[in-house]
């Protein structure tokens, strides 16, 4: 039996799959994961080894952490998924001449914009977030210098989505999600509602750099490769609105350092905003009072229609 | 962004790679991957899905209990790895015109032969087994009819190979391994060692179906897939010796109806053998009392030079 019979002969043993996609990704898995073994010449070590480094992931994994994604993150295989999954042009299908990609703010009634770019979930999405009020803060004890964060949820007509919920987290100025830390509570995590003009507004904190868990057999990988763990400054959101396809994305810090090294390729141009700084006395929009410094930055969010 | 540029984005990450051949299986397993999402377009409920089965897979394993290596079973890149690292006819450097391959019985001295042909290692291996003596029993409590095993290890010119370590395991007549019972002790498994003229012999177990452990995420692809957990009855052997490469193989019994599905696909023509039945009283070659009925076969093996 030559390599490419083997090949055929298990992909015929899915034949049988009574589901059509099950049987088509099922088929596809086997033929690229055999094209790999066969280009490689992959010797039994490093099966041994894989075997090894799957086992590691598997058994580091929990409720709060989550190697497999980062593994797929690391290898750009959420991004790419996260890219399939994209509305495309043709997804605007009333104006395929529409305005460049990724251009969201700005809208005037009835003008056409495409949706909001997506990025990756990551590992740190909480369900049943705290649900604040339009201004209220995120933190809830995370460490970190104030952000006012402001914005509109519209379709892709510019016309306002009231009621959209609208789920954003981030990590503390240590770099640390509150699920990473033990027995904690959650923090830097809520969720909120646009008002009736599809308007949104909270505190948040401004984002810093952080690695993405490098303690496990993912650390262990890209210290091999040479590549560093840490991530962009980001804060992620998840808007939601019935009708409307949910939206995963982040948005980053103009300037940063770390935008053409982030760790899970999970930059996009159109989600990088200028976080505006504020010295220390400088009076909130809000009217609240605080103590030292704070940034302010906009983000008007364009939902496509499902 | 097109998804090529992140494809090639991602494989440009592991340039710094300080280990080529590091560098080389993490680019392939990236554009391999890769080319799986997007040729199947894979959606976010399948990337979750996947992420799930992975992490159910990591969790189930154990040190008795190995999920993943089931997984390459199942969908054949064990046997394929096993294909890649096993030698052409071209290891035989000496005689390409050498006997079809496979054939590893009545070797005459210092004629050529290819060296017994590899099939996977399956997750049952375990390091330690007791040590018997030649002629002795692997049964240690495991239940079946017994099996009488004789055989030589020679090189590819004939020449015996004394001192072989010859290592078997194999599952009892209700289809399990040892190391699936709780708390059990080793049975069904043991290593023994050629004699000066390279003979080994052993009373084993006649070979019996079993399933492949099912009650897993394993187990609940093969069902999606409409798939056997069925092995065909094998006896495992691991055989080495100072000099040789190893060999890790099975064989199985001719006539056998599982033959031809085995959930593995680890099946070779070479190593399938008849298993000769003997009634109740048929006196054994070792003058050994036997109640019941019992079976013997043979088994030449030929190892080739490192
Ligand atoms: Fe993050
Ligand atoms: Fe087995």
């Amino acid at each position: 039996m030559t390599e490419q019979e083997l090949t055929d002969k298990v992909v015929a043993s899915f034949e049988t799959a009574r589901d059509d996609r099950f049987r088509e990704l099922t088929r596809a898995l086997v033929r690229h994961a055999h094209a790999f073994v066969r280009e490689t010449r992959l010797t039994e070590d490093e099966w041994s080894a894989a075997i090894g480094f799957l086992t590691a992931a598997g058994h580091i994994t929990t409720d709060t952490r989550q190697e497999f994604v980062l593994l797929s993150d690391v290898l750009g295989i959420s991004m790419l998924t996260v890219a399939v999954n994209e509305a495309g042009p043709g997804s605007v299908a009333e104006a395929p001449q529409g305005p460049p990609s990724g251009r969201t703010t700005g809208l005037s009634q009835h003008s056409l914009a495409e949706a909001t770019e997506s990025t990756v979930l990551g590992p740190f999405f909480v369900q049943d977030s705290p649900e604040i009020e339009l201004g209220g803060d995120i933190a809830g004890g995370a460490s970190g210098e104030p952000s006012w964060i402001t914005g509109t949820v519209t379709d892709t007509y510019g016309d306002p989505v009231a009621g959209a919920r609208v789920e954003v987290w981030e990590a503390d100025d240590d770099g640390m999600y509150d699920v990473q830390y033990d027995g904690g509570g959650l923090a830097g995590r809520a969720h909120l509602f646009t008002d009736a003009e599809g308007r949104y507004r909270f505190w948040g904190l401004t984002p810093t750099p952080y690695p993405i868990p490098d303690d496990g057999p993912v650390g262990r990988l890209l210290e091999r490769a040479g590549r560093s763990p840490m991530r962009a400054p980001h804060l992620h959101f998840k808007v939601t609105a019935p009708g409307f396809h949910p939206l995963i994305t982040h948005i980053f810090v103009a300037g940063d350092p770390y935008l053409d090294s982030d760790s899970v390729f999970g930059v996009k141009e159109s989600l990088v905003r200028p976080f505006e700084r504020h010295e220390a006395g400088t009076p909130t929009p809000d009217g609240r009072g605080l103590d030292g410094p704070w940034t302010s930055a906009g983000f008007d969010i364009v939902l496509r229609k499902e």
